[in-house]
């Protein structure tokens, strides 16, 4: 039997019977899953929508660091899922890896009928981009994943257009743009040749690793990325990401409530 | 109810209670999960231990394109899983994020006592590596993931020493080296200072991230690399990994055995 806090954050069976699939397009979205790779960008979330860390560790495997925070807010289950600190060492499981795990465990737990991934994100100024900046990103692919072979060098890139929100984008000021991603927080030359050949305005550590995932599985996926530095800037990436972390959270969380309220009530075809 | 063929590769349940912390030291192993990452590596093994595809598409969800190949040889359920090809593309789904996510779902699906990672890899000459060599690994790390931030750099290169067979390698005549990881098949110079600072024999393209997820869930991982191509000289990686990826499986398969006949009817502390 399930512990009252667990059947808070889950949907009716009815509706998880279908939701692997996405809710039929007439029906409200019922569960939505947040995958955030730092809890000091999880932290306000779970303040505002009022989630509580789930207590039943049998959700996930015994081992795993993952963090499940769940509640019903207005009419939707909330899962934010933050894949933890690293048991060894102590500091949040960034990158693609963690990632994908995470990713995967939470949409077969829960079923979800909508993943976002927010996080904060690197962002060109040649593209448009400053700090604090929030945007919707219209497509993802990896920037560190060479491989010159015929096909495999596509599949390394992986570049997939995301879920299209046209009716979202158009009630809320965010920005749009595409988002490369790579497991270093640096920029090789190396890295940045890929970048510019993906045409990205925003540089992350996991949002393609949570869309492969997503798309594995047909669940939609959307991808809310604040600029925290200045990648083709003069800081050096690192010390300015620092230095922004805090007060670009509080934009990107903002933005995460102005979705989440957008997406109370509606239908995944009237994102 | 589960199929016959699917009950021919798992061990009754007593013995699966206990496999997902490792079969206790004085009974011998039981399940063993390969994780290899591409086809022509994998379908050899398949075929010199009878394995059969498995029918029971329930394991893994709908979707993924992973492929489990099982049966029992000797004493031992094997469950081989190859991460299949990219559903989209057709190519083999290699790299990290494909190898934790089969990793992370055959060990919460079959219980393994044992991982083993086998696969061919890049070898550097200078560190005594030639192709055709068959290694066991003594350590992972990644060279792709550069995070230049306290704590977060250690995370990011994720030194791991690798299980420790001293009984094994007195037996069979294999090479001893270090593992280093990243998701591209050339090497950047950036990615070149990496595996130098990670002491590396040996390049792949999954190791680090399978021995992540076997750490995290506490089952013993070992690591069997054949070498391709000979990352430090004169030929262009693609161009002799193509070249040698054949010939060289058929080495990695005959240690795949050795190993495997070796681990027949002995306990994890015998190894």
């Amino acid at each position: 039997m399930a512990p009252a806090e667990d059947m808070v954050a889950n949907p009716p069976s009815e509706a998880e019977e279908t939701a692997s699939a996405g809710v039929a397009n007439t029906s409200p979205i019922s569960t939505v899953l947040i995958v955030i790779a730092m809890h000091t960008e999880a932290a306000p979330l779970v303040s505002k929508f009022e989630l509580v860390e789930d207590g039943d560790k049998s959700m996930f495997p015994k081992g795993v660091p993952w963090v499940r925070y769940c509640g019903k807010y207005k009419d939707l289950y909330i899962n934010l899922i933050w894949p933890g600190k690293d048991p060894a060492l102590g500091v949040d499981s960034v990158g693609t890896i963690s990632a994908s795990l995470v990713t995967y465990a939470s949409i077969q737990a829960f079923k979800p009928d909508l993943v976002i991934n927010a996080g904060t994100a690197g962002g060109f100024k040649a593209k448009g981009a400053s700090i604090g900046d929030v945007y919707l990103t219209s497509a993802v692919a990896f920037h560190d994943r060479r491989i010159p072979i015929p096909v495999f060098d596509m599949y390394g890139i992986g570049a997939k257009e995301t879920f299209s929100c046209p009716n979202l984008l158009k009630q809320l000021n965010l920005k749009v743009g595409k988002l490369s991603t790579g497991d270093s927080m640096d920029m090789s030359p190396h890295d940045e040749s890929a970048i510019l050949a993906n045409d990205a305005t925003l540089k992350d550590m996991e949002g393609a690793a949570v869309a492969y995932v997503a798309d594995l599985l047909s669940v939609p996926a959307i991808f809310l990325k604040a600029v925290t530095d200045i990648v083709d800037g003069e800081k050096p990436t690192a010390e300015e990401f620092l230095q922004n972390l805090v007060i670009v959270t509080a934009a990107l969380d903002q933005a995460v409530t102005q979705v989440i309220d957008f997406i109370n009530g509606r239908c995944i075809s009237d994102l």
